[in-house]
């Protein structure tokens, strides 16, 4: 089944899905294609740290960032960690770095504590690269000998997908910790939008009943995407764009972020500790116009883009205000299940910034739903130090859907659930509205 | 339909609840019913404050919790806000109260702040006892001369439940207060218990297939637990009995407090930050044994009375332990449904402390649920500052089921949703497993 | 040798203080004028909590203050622990008081926490009167028997200076408590005065050289008063009047609160991060005048009365706006040394608050001056826990010198050293200029 | 020998300070000595960073340290804002860096804030380097031509000096960074010291009376070390020697960070709260034996080496303990005043870390003194922005004297007063005992 086909129907394979499936279903395969897809995810990684300094890839602007040099050894240390370290015959790197550059699997053993990540300034960014060329000769020198199986290549793919979502968190790291500098350093050059004007929104209708929900198949999904199972679902529709700049505006015009009634208490109680009166990175200028940070430096906001960097408090205040309410994640999925392939912007490293606000449910910015992140029903995570990948996290953390513009090409699906906690502002969070 | 009926099977009313109901059901009727429920609500608070000095009802020991003047004077401060101040020949006791006693309703304006509420020493206990009864005659005379219309009723039926509510806080506020003390004063006198053997867990099995959830008839009930609707649940089995502290010690002897890999991340952390090593308010003693904190002072832990003062972290650590998880709070009300009207320890004034664990579902403690506390479908608060009751905490709070030994006779329901944060332990606070 | 007599020149006793002596320096006497001094401490204490329901003596409004209630137990535990406890044939009143009791002499041993004196609400206000009457009867008991040695004498009188600390305290902490109410509760009724208009400053000159400072003779005095020794002083002139609040509107409308030239770094920091505007308990009306929180409630601020409750920050900031300086504590006491035994307005119960900025420099207010509160050469803490009575506080606290209105009559002395922390502003403390 | 005579050499102007003097003492000449004392502070500066990565020179490992690249910058802002901008004609590199590296003169505007000076990526390690070329290109220029008038040229012996201290600073926060990285990098390679046995402690008796204190004649000198003038002391001794780890650990055997009753009340409760129980950077191997990190790794104790990384806490404690106390910051001045010029280690790049304890006053380490840091009297601070230089810290500081083996030579003088908050230990300090 491939991930663009309706999902608005029974599914005889619903219950292929038990408990002691591992946590991840990937299609292994070995051999050149999955060479050719490993050294891709790799060097994308590198592509994207290339435009940093040494002194660029070392900070931690907060607890919830890391440095970019960071990035690139963890997930290199995933690789040697979960697979290369099975083969007696591997020889480790650097026995430091199961300390430094472990995130936080607790199976693993004691780690480098997260608020100070930024405090480890060796390894260097050069010892770094040489770290990831050794990890990745071993690892296609394995590959290539057909020495993995099944499992280990389960974990290969694994691997890349964790590393695909690294490259997302590498870029919002670095635009958090760039958005800090008084002189807003640029990371990567672009020519400025022309701003246009949003389309009127408009509603799709889906009909109730049961549904089935959650990732089915041979392809690729994180564990938290499974069991596969039923949800009984109201009749409901759901905007057929995003919410976007121009729509926020309006919201900050009628006094949305000065009125407790469209907000949470949770999120009143932080508008008024933080003085949020806006989306993340948004200035107010001495003209009384706004711009926002991006990765190309300090831009006009745009109208027709979809409004990103805001909080699940601000896009459930929003959506009270607009007489509407958020999807839940189970009604994000239906729709999207019907919409056939369309794909909006995805990660293209000349961009790095969402596009106008389309059609596609997927590929401009995350979309906050109203869904708690919960385990699915008969939820069992993997067993041993990857069991922790997803399943821990499951409270107080909020399911986002869909996938930004800094998300890899091909690491979007529409059965993905992605999870911040609710007053999170640096992912490229956005919003679409449900009732 | 009574709350003790089964509920597993269709409702033809479940489309009775529309958004443009208001936010509580109740069946009004003015008279002397309503007088006489009035009166029995308000005297037991009166009841329950006679025990403690005037000194005793002035502090409060954490942010979460009210001194117990506090408590008496907002449930009062309720029935003057929202009913007698509609009446404009209503006398109003002193204008001030509005701005001390309001708890967190926005729409009626500024008020005290609540890490604060210790510090108001005026009023004193018997300033709040004579506002007590100029707001009780007032309220009986209205009541009487039948000058309350059906939303004034509905609102004297909320009133009721949410002074019960407070109740229920006034208890847990006072022994968390009494805990501070290093010589533990005690609220209520009573015999020790005699330790017995707890049962062996048993299960009970339940079919899947789509359920109706949530408040229907003419009872009263609160916004929350509507509209009544549907949800698709599997197969489940929910243990017969609550856990209790037997099984806890075999949790602990088996260093459940220190094996991360039964910890959700958020609990983990908490448990390495806070040094929990068991439940709330117990002690290790020097002779090995554990002690408890009670209403009625520090008491051995009595194996066969179920487990409490848990977090929501720790219920589901420990249910994992025991190779099981928590239900659902679907689960736990279609279970509950189907068990008649048997109903444990709910309030005794003269006991103030769950006894042992049977087979009810409702009374003894709290049970925590693996639900996050969110809207149900079609969910609308009321209008105006009641709607503040409940719909804006619906975020990274947790859905407890059943009702405690501190819960007021009458005031529970099986459709009642509790909700506390993840980390709370001054709730009386048990679980029951789930598979 | 009376305190009012001139320091200016040596004496002939100064080498009388050795290392070897208690800590305190009293003319012990025991007899029927000790029964009295003792009696007269003890029940001023009690008229000042008199006008205190049992609810306003229970709270602690931030962690430097102490709840009425505690104060009272408090002074009272001083002599039963230092003084009673010496006599086997003593009965304590109730073990528990030892450890809730205790401020913080380490010596006798664990204590209730400081943050939470509030919390304890038993002893109530009845039981905590029964302690002070036992002690009472068993002090004067022993008093009159003869049975207290000259060191137990010296510990009387410490104990009744120590209960006069804790008089002005208890004050203090009534008007900080007090304050936090929105309608601002009042604790003495008392007629508005009237503005007058300050006079002019005028200076007072005085020769350097080497002047004898720190206390001497029979009279009592706290061990950080002496040894008596000898410090070089350059010539110097005081002002012959306290700083006004005339005089500190006019620092205010000349941005002092907003030029960090005037500022000590830290003091600066602590402008900015509290948004001090202008001294505490002042708010700004709508009328664009000020007033201020006294124990009389809030009232308008009075040109002509000396500014009070300013921090050692803003005293120093004023200063240096002034073109002058504050003087140090040694410049202070030999000035005041040269002024005979004229006072301001000490405590009067009916009062509570200062009057006029007149010519005398004991009374009104502490004044903060330019010296840190550090042990004078050769200063030795008595042995035992009264040891810990003021030496241990020597580090990063400021010295002030004088006595405020609500000092009681009595315990004032131009050798006198209070010291606190530079950001406090509960204190009764204002300032004088030197130059 | 008084210690009012000269301390270094005959001065005979030692009455020429006062008050009307501008802050800092220099003898101003231009011409090739500045210019060559000029580069051989600033090529020291740049040697010290040499051994530093990009990496290394980028993080703030705490909010009092700073990166060692923004150290390397901020000096050089130094010359080019106090004296290059003075000229019309000069081209300022980047005016961004007024902002970026502005330490804490408010005269001069806004700046960076300093908790995040870890986050300043740009400039990177090659732009500072090009930058301190660019001034000291200009600043070489400026005294061959002779362009800088006598103001001019005293702010450049100021910019020496400043430098120096920085060139501590940074060796201190180099020290601090690289401690918490869980592998110990290395600063520099050297041989481990053989360990020796310190010497008994002896004691310098020195006389009282009254002495004169302060900085004199045409050296340079900071403002704070002036005016010079008189002070009265007692007869006191000095110890003849610093305390040395062996002395430390003998303290730590009794139990000296257990027993209260040799602490501060501030320092019991910093005890407490971060569990000190040895000099900071010590850490106890499972053997029982201690190691201390250094800037050459982490090393075993060496027992006959100053103790250092000591708060003024301990300090304090260890001298209540040892039976003595600290001295003050005058008899400490004039007991070296008679030593001659004895100096110990001060910095040597290839060792940075203390030598022997040996009889030197000036050279291991700071000497943390009974003084807290206060204006001598008639202090007044240069006017303009190095007004803020010294004169704003005046609070709640403790006053260092001596020097350390991080201090660069040339910068060390008797006269001089460090200052840190009391609970400060990354600085190179330790003790010597005075009675």
């Amino acid at each position: 089944m491939s991930i663009t086909e309706p999902i608005l129907r029974p599914d005889p394979r619903s219950d292929a899905e038990s408990p002691d499936d591992v946590s991840t279903k990937v299609d292994p395969g070995g051999g050149s294609d999955t060479v050719r897809r490993f050294l891709e995810v790799r060097s994308l990684t590198d592509a994207l740290a290339e435009r940093l300094s040494p002194e660029d890839q070392t900070p931690q602007s907060m607890t919830e960032a890391s440095p970019a040099k960071w990035h690139r050894a963890h997930v290199t240390w995933f690789f040697e960690e979960f697979i290369l370290r099975q083969d007696p015959d591997y020889a480790v790197y650097d026995e430091t770095f199961r300390y430094l550059f472990n995130s936080y699997y607790e199976a693993v053993g004691e780690r480098h504590p997260r608020p100070d990540r930024g405090l480890v300034t060796r390894p260097g960014v050069r010892d770094v690269t040489r770290y990831r060329e050794h990890v990745d000769a071993a690892m296609v020198e394995a590959l290539e000998a057909g020495r993995l199986d099944d499992a280990a290549l389960g974990l290969v793919e694994l691997g890349c997908n964790h590393e695909q979502q690294h490259q997302e968190l590498l870029l919002m790291d670095i635009k958090h910790l760039f958005s800090t500098h008084a002189f807003g350093p640029v990371y990567v050059d672009r020519e400025p939008d022309s701003p246009g004007d949003p389309a009127p929104i408009g509603w799709r209708e889906f009909a109730g009943g049961v549904h089935e929900i959650g990732a089915v198949g041979s392809g690729f999904s994180y564990d938290n995407e499974g069991p596969r199972h039923r949800e009984y679902l109201e009749d409901f529709a759901v905007s057929d764009r995003l919410v976007t700049n121009a729509d926020w505006l309006e919201f900050m015009a009628d006094d949305g972020y000065r009125r407790h009634e469209f907000w949470l208490s949770d999120g009143w109680a932080k508008v008024n500790e933080t003085g949020w009166q806006a989306p993340g990175y948004w200035r107010e200028e001495d003209d009384g116009g706004w711009t926002t940070f991006t990765l190309s430096g300090r831009r006009p906001v745009v109208p027709d883009e979809p409004v990103t960097h805001v909080s699940f408090y601000e896009a459930d205040a929003y959506a009270r205000w607009a007489g509407a309410r958020l999807p839940t994640e189970f009604e994000w999925e239906a729709a999207a299940g019907t919409l056939g392939d369309a794909r909006g912007q995805l990660l293209d490293p000349g961009r790095c910034h969402p596009g106008r606000a389309g059609s596609a449910m997927v590929g401009e910015v995350w979309e906050w739903t109203a869904s708690a992140y919960l385990p699915y029903p008969g939820f069992v995570p993997a067993n041993g130090a990857v069991g922790e990948y997803n399943g821990k996290f499951m409270s107080d953390q909020h399911v986002l859907r869909g996938a930004s513009a800094v998300t890899p090409m091909g690491h979007e699906r529409i059965t993905y659930r992605n999870f911040f906690p609710a007053a999170s502002r640096w992912v490229f969070s956005g919003l679409r509205l449900a009732r």
